[in-house]
């Protein structure tokens, strides 16, 4: 039975294992049906590694109402490609692939603009809207944009870091920042995506890089990966600390990794006057902008969802070993024990969880 | 007696007539000394023309605490150079000049940086920190940066027009909210400000140009100069009716051009996926923005105060007859007819004002 | 049969009329098989308009030895659309389009880029590596991405200018010419191309266009469509001429529209520090790059074969009546009367002419 | 006597040591009267530490034909401020300063635009047109555009670097070359310039940086300094070379950093399809540019004189260890054994010399 004759995918009876939501606070580690083609434009994936993004705790705790019973989660991972759909060019069986967490069709208004993020057959749907990658195959819709391809030899763990952390940290933290030489620039909030912005700010060379948070380990980690001064939040003088390094002049660019209003103006607090406040952090609330103070200090404020469009960009400084992406790894797990890696994962902190490899 | 050897700039004896702020609610059209040259880099002009600006108004409402009681007010104009100190070099007496509302020193870190309106010693200080050009003469600081030449046989009243609101809405609105051929851009207030952008919006030919005030004849003026489709506000339904008129999607440029929350709130609702948001608008409090919807949604936020660096490019577009910047002159006055000017320009929309011109 | 059943594009016995080549100097207006699908990302699409490119007399004249014996000419037209490939899925039968002169499959590094002219499996094929459009019937390759829709109402003579001499003139002249609001820029050629870059370097309102040719009617033509001066070089004085406009200062962009090196030469000479060559002429020799004066003159020279990215902006701004292609149209004839088409493209000083318009 | 009382800066009667040029092929360390201020924007420096420049060697060659008999030569340096004109007001006796090699008056067309390189009172004029470093006192016009500040404790002899090398391969080669990171880059001679760029290159992390060079020992110092690759060009196979490492795809960025007509056919031979060949090298004859061939491969060619506008930025990276200009300092000297100076730096392949630092 052909793609084309399967359009409403029809499930075959091969079973697979995958994480199944189940409404807020419940999910399984449980069979589901290997998922088919459905479009000519899909591939079916073999997962090789996968991993846990922060935005899946999200989903798991009900934050994300579109994601409903049922779904399989994941939206990161590299695999095997096991079957192409007739239209896919790029990619055919036993091709190794990143998988993007944006899906891309290439032929829309905004796909032809590069803002893969919003594409109108795709986007972040993976884990979303449709099945994610943490089982042991997905379904890739519009194939051909939406997965990279691995060479022999390359270090595939460390290239599931550019599904989305590396491509979000630099896209909406670095790019939409305008980080420059000699910049000084603050990035607060070191979890994941803001030590991976930490890592490809590295690519632009800027003077001073000063890192914010509220953990001691994760500034620590921070420091060994090239921040120059790192600030304690917990003690509520993050901006006079701040003023202080900077000799009253306040940064460049501030890089939002945290997703909350304070985070946020904090943010607006420490920007110097032509400066740069990049957000990131996915909010649930409305936030206060100072414009009776802001209005006049010529600054740019961006937000955007990462579109992966610098995906083969930093592909290449991987494999010229001018981005180590292991080093966001702290921990691994077979797939199958994937009911332990979200523990894990979401006690990051006890545990001194950065991102977490989940092997098929 | 030189420039050199006045270091305090003691008053002469001469006499001249000026606009003068003794708090709020309190100005005269009284004699004041006429400024003397006090630093090398100074030049004392006369004032050929002059014109109230929306700002004057705030200061006269004692809205500016900067600026104190005996302060000449007025931070536009156009006039002749009476004298210039040793190191002014671009110009000499007798040369017509357009002023600048914005001070520049030119060997600054700003200044280098083309950002003069944070110029160490400068940015808008002129009828604000230092005595304006609502006067018979003026002296401004650092001449050779802070003035431009006008030619033989310019017309200039319409140049009146370059020493702050066409910059303004030119590098704040069109330039900061990256105007391109093809955009559908709003421009929410159809004040000077907001005509002048409009004007300038014109430089970069957007397909779709639609203007949105609570003034039918502002409105009416805005369709004159260019704009391809107006909304009356006062229905509270302008977001509405914005949608309908471009098919749900929103504008790609949303200009602020009033500086209260309601109308960045506004912008904040238009702008579509990928699109700026560019704050002219002097604000008085905080807005509310609104990341839970936004910060995936790709925007880009800016403010700025005028720089007044695309001075010598407007210029150039005057003088070949690509701005025609008298269409937003309405009414004429003697200098000496001053608090009648600002009557008229206090009631603007029962007067159907935009910018006067008041002739020394 | 459908489009997968006939992978080899097997001819039907369908017949339709076609300009074909036959070797230099040689060509016919004669049966050929009537296209059929062979990808299931093709369409076929029937010719309602179409035009003769500068291009098409360089292939007849054996020009372009890619070109074979046999080939349907042409890569410009609007058409309606036929019959589309199991893939397609921005077009359906019915649906009127522009066709792109430029094939783009949307998922190659170079079409991810923008650069659809680097395109892996397309860039300029039509009526040279594949059958073109001056013909009752062609069939597209990549048709999401090379072909553009058509609203009911448009005027679709005028949209045959967007297939190649528009966004020619507007992506390899303006675009990579840096036009900017008060500049002064200057256009070498007057031809069809060099009146297309004129229409589009108003998109960003330059102070001074200064058009340079041999033929008067050229520049007559030019001047109707908003030259502010124009030069004719067959004194060979065009150099001295221009610096006398400029004052001795050269121009900030120079454009080369005719591809010889006489023509980019003097884009050398008229340049001034600081400024922009962007060279849109076909070139079949090297010219002689002066470093010896340009080493230090911070100039900018660029080449592009179009992308054809800007034909979405195009489009906006033709419905929005900023841009008026049909001034590019100057004769009219039934595809039929093709041959005598080419009689009167071929000598378009005699017949005053510049864009046929040829309808089926 | 007050410098506004010197106005022809009349030599008084104290003397000091300088290299002094006498026409080709003739120079002197001899007695030169101690400058004086001229201007009031002028500044006296005594000089700490200077250097000589591959542009020096060609002064004394005779190529320079401004440069005449009487002139002191030199346009690099440090030093302390021993005096200062009336309107400076950057500087005050007794602080420490980078000279730049570009002298800007802040106030011209030109230094407004960021080309200080074209200012109108100013550009390469030191040991050029007025007298230059190479001596124990320098007169610095326009003192405040033209001079920096070094804080106490900086390494001086480092930032004798910045005041051309490093500003010139930065912003002649690597930011009109547009590297960005993940991009193969080629440069192409590997003397000071070449290697500065080098570094520079660095600030964009581009995956591969191919060095070519003849002189094998420049080439080991660029594997030092960061190449990827290099390629010795002697054989005459450097294109194929290069195009073997790149598997046939040439490099994104070209950049020539030797000013002779081969070095940049080499370029024009290695630049991909979308790259920049930008040129650093000052060329006294004109080249071959292949517009047959280059016309339709988007590639951008870029000249520049340096304009020191990065200066600011270069300093921070230093201070900060991002940059670590000693690394191109391979001999020492004492001011007064600059004859000894020359003759190293004129052997330099034979003395592996790069720059020198001769200590006042």
């Amino acid at each position: 039975m052909s793609a084309a004759e399967n359009p409403q995918g029809i499930e075959t009876n091969k079973k697979m294992k995958a994480l199944v939501y189940h409404g807020p606070g419940k999910k399984a580690w449980e069979d589901k049906p290997k998922p088919v083609l459905v479009k000519s434009t899909d591939a079916i994936v073999k997962i090789l590694k996968t991993t846990i993004c922060g935005t899946d705790l999200h989903i798991m705790k009900g934050d994300v109402p579109a994601v409903t019973d049922g779904r399989i989660i994941g939206h990161e991972g590299v695999g095997i490609i096991e079957e192409v759909g007739s239209s896919v060019s790029n990619f055919k069986k036993g091709d190794h692939v990143i998988i993007s967490c944006i899906t891309s069709c290439g032929k829309c208004e905004y796909c032809k603009k590069g803002m893969y993020s919003h594409c109108a057959d795709g986007g972040w749907i993976l884990g979303n809207l449709v099945d994610g990658t943490q089982a042991e195959y997905v379904c890739i819709p519009h194939a051909d944009n939406s997965l990279y391809p691995i060479p022999t030899g390359a270090d595939e763990e460390a290239l599931v870091m550019l599904s989305d952390i590396l491509p979000t940290g630099f896209e909406c933290g670095v790019l939409n920042g305008q980080v420059k030489p000699g910049d000084t620039i603050a990035i607060v909030g070191a979890g994941p995506i803001g030590l991976a912005t930490l890592l490809t700010s590295l690519f632009y060379t800027p003077a001073e890089i000063i890192v914010i948070d509220l953990d001691d380990n994760r500034l620590h980690v921070a420091k060994t990966f090239g921040a120059t001064q790192i600030i304690n939040s917990s003690d509520g003088k993050a901006v006079e600390a701040l003023m202080k390094l900077t000799n009253g002049k306040g940064v460049d660019v501030a890089i939002e990794a945290v997703g909350v209003p304070a985070t946020f103006e904090l943010c607006e607090a420490i920007v110097t006057a032509g400066g740069h406040i990049a957000n990131i952090g996915v909010h649930g609330k409305s936030v206060v902008l100072h414009l009776e103070t802001l209005w006049s200090k010529n600054i740019t404020i961006t937000t955007r969802l990462v579109d992966t469009v610098t995906t083969p960009m930093l592909f290449k400084n991987v494999q010229s070993k001018k981005l180590q992406p292991k080093k966001l790894i702290t921990h691994h797990f077979m797939l199958s024990e994937i009911m332990e890696a979200y523990d894990t994962f979401g006690n990051a902190a006890d545990k001194k969880a950065l991102k977490v490899i989940l092997t098929n």
